[in-house]
């Protein structure tokens, strides 16, 4: 195999509850990466689409190439690599847009070199890209991204990733309006410290939130979907948060937050069509506003990233290993 | 019917990482109540046996009075009731003995009256129990008593109690060295505010031990059974406790706490064996420095409270109902 394509998800990193723990996979949009075999043991990116010239073209700066170069020095390969990124969802949204060109390409890295790793083992090279991308190698992207559905990051020290069990369909909706934020800012509202109730508050939201996608319980799903936390702060960043908010949950959605650290926004629905006409809603209140706003609505995407034929274009469905443990880099 | 008979079990609150959201009911030690129509519309306290006399026969000062009483005000009876108490479980040892009490003589008055309520409808009475007794009207030791199993309380605002499944037999040693812990102590030690990693890392734990639970995963419970946040400084309260928890692990047990605020100590294990030999070895352990220590070991108890037919002495299962939503008192 001379060359292969693959795709990685947009991601919902928090999820409101579960700040810097829980991430959640959609199916779209999301970026898809070409990798080829080269000449030599440099990889190289050839190049970047869709990011309006503002991704660096330099592997070594390059989220995608950073990653795939300590994945190919962690498996001692000396194999050159050529990389076309094609970003198919707004950079800096907060939908792990850097996630998700790192994991398409050491998806497609890896199945170049015939699969020498799993899904799993994969994940810590996609925190380097993370890293290089925004200074910590946070996993709340790159592990749905890459392993789907929705998961859990209990901890870094060791790295123990759960992918949880989802018993019911779910459904999402996100909205970006063109407001930059920039994830330093987003870190640097936050306190150093949560008064107890509210830290009581926010470990009872996210044990309310596992327990209902385990027992498909909906009400509990979406009274546990409350930050107690960073939203309070966050969502001053975000011009309109309350009213978007409202439209959306009027418009059937029954859940509502900041994706990752903003501005994008997701929601919650039982059925796709509430997940659509609450982005849909959102999307033309920005726009009433003057405010540009993309939206999409998406099943929550239990594959993960996915292999896609260069022959025939299908898609291979990718998932990762359930309740993976890693220590970073020990299983190497 | 005149006179029936419940009996509810010892309870371990907040196991580890789920300080104030966490409950957990054993199947011994526990309390029974024997209730009685009596002339008149008072609640007394006939006699309290087990307590060496430290408990009030005053049924206003008494945990089981004054959860009685608010429930027959609640419901409009006028009935007049004559409880007696049977200590069967260490008092001020933080195994929930004021809510075995309170739970056990609601569920003997209840079924005395034809059952007016539901299990989960007895819960905001046995709180108001707790809060005669300790001040606060919590719900980590009622709920569980109550309800049975294992117990997440997401929220007090409105109160939203859900019995987690658990998909996996576990076992559960208890260990009461005969150190006198005052829980306002216990939580006067406690910070006003939680460092942001702390709080992090304990609702990953939190969420961690519910899908342990629901999946049935021995792994990822024992990994999640952690608290960053009340056992660094509580264990202080503690002699010897790193010292127990290295022989309980050394036994077999997989996790090591404490139950609710001690000093009673909690072990956690696959089967029967580890968790009665884990109790063991701290009872010994405690008995060579020359402090007393009872011990017992338990299966998690899914079934809470009974009622003991008082004809033939047996039991009847009285599990709750699972996920209740209850407003404080609305659906009175």
């Amino acid at each position: 195999m001379n060359e292969t394509r693959a795709f990685a998800p947009a991601t919902v990193a928090n999820v409101s509850c579960g700040f810097d723990v829980f991430g959640m996979a959609l199916e779209a949009p999301g970026d898809e990466v070409l990798a080829r075999r080269a000449e030599g043991s440099l990889v190289r990116i050839r190049s970047v689409s869709g990011d309006d010239g503002r991704l660096p073209l330099d592997a070594k700066r390059n989220t995608a190439g950073v990653a795939v170069r300590v994945f190919l020095d962690a498996i001692g390969s000396r194999q050159g690599v050529e990389l076309e990124l094609y970003k198919r969802m707004p950079l800096g949204s907060g939908m792990g847009s850097s996630a998700a060109s790192a994991v398409a390409a050491l998806v497609a890295v890896n199945r170049l070199l015939g699969d020498p790793l799993s899904r799993s083992e994969l994940l810590p090279f996609a925190m380097e890209g993370e890293r290089s991308a925004c200074g910590s190698a946070h996993a709340d992207n790159v592990a749905p991204a890459l392993l789907g559905g929705f998961v859990l990051i209990r901890s870094y020290r060791p790295l123990d990733v759960i992918k949880l069990p989802v018993a019911m369909p779910l459904f999402c909706g996100l909205a970006h309006p063109h407001i930059e934020i920039r994830t330093r800012d987003a870190r640097a509202l936050l306190p150093d410290c949560v008064p107890m109730a509210d830290a009581v508050g926010q470990w009872g939201n996210t044990a309310g939130l596992v327990a209902a996608l385990c027992t498909g319980d909906y009400g509990l799903l979406f009274r546990s979907v409350q930050d107690l936390v960073a939203e309070p702060l966050r969502k001053n960043l975000i011009p309109h948060f309350a009213e978007a908010r409202e439209a959306a949950l009027a418009a059937g959605c029954e859940a509502f937050g900041i994706s990752g650290s903003g501005p994008s926004l997701f929601m919650l629905a039982r059925d796709r069509a509430a997940a659509a006409a609450g982005a849909a809603v959102v999307a033309a209140l920005y726009a009433k506003l003057e405010v540009g706003c993309d939206y999409w609505d998406s099943r929550v995407n239990m594959e993960g990233a996915q292999v896609l034929d260069t022959e025939s274009g299908q898609a291979e469905s990718a998932s990762g290993g359930l309740n993976c443990v890693l220590e970073n880099g020990a299983r190497l």
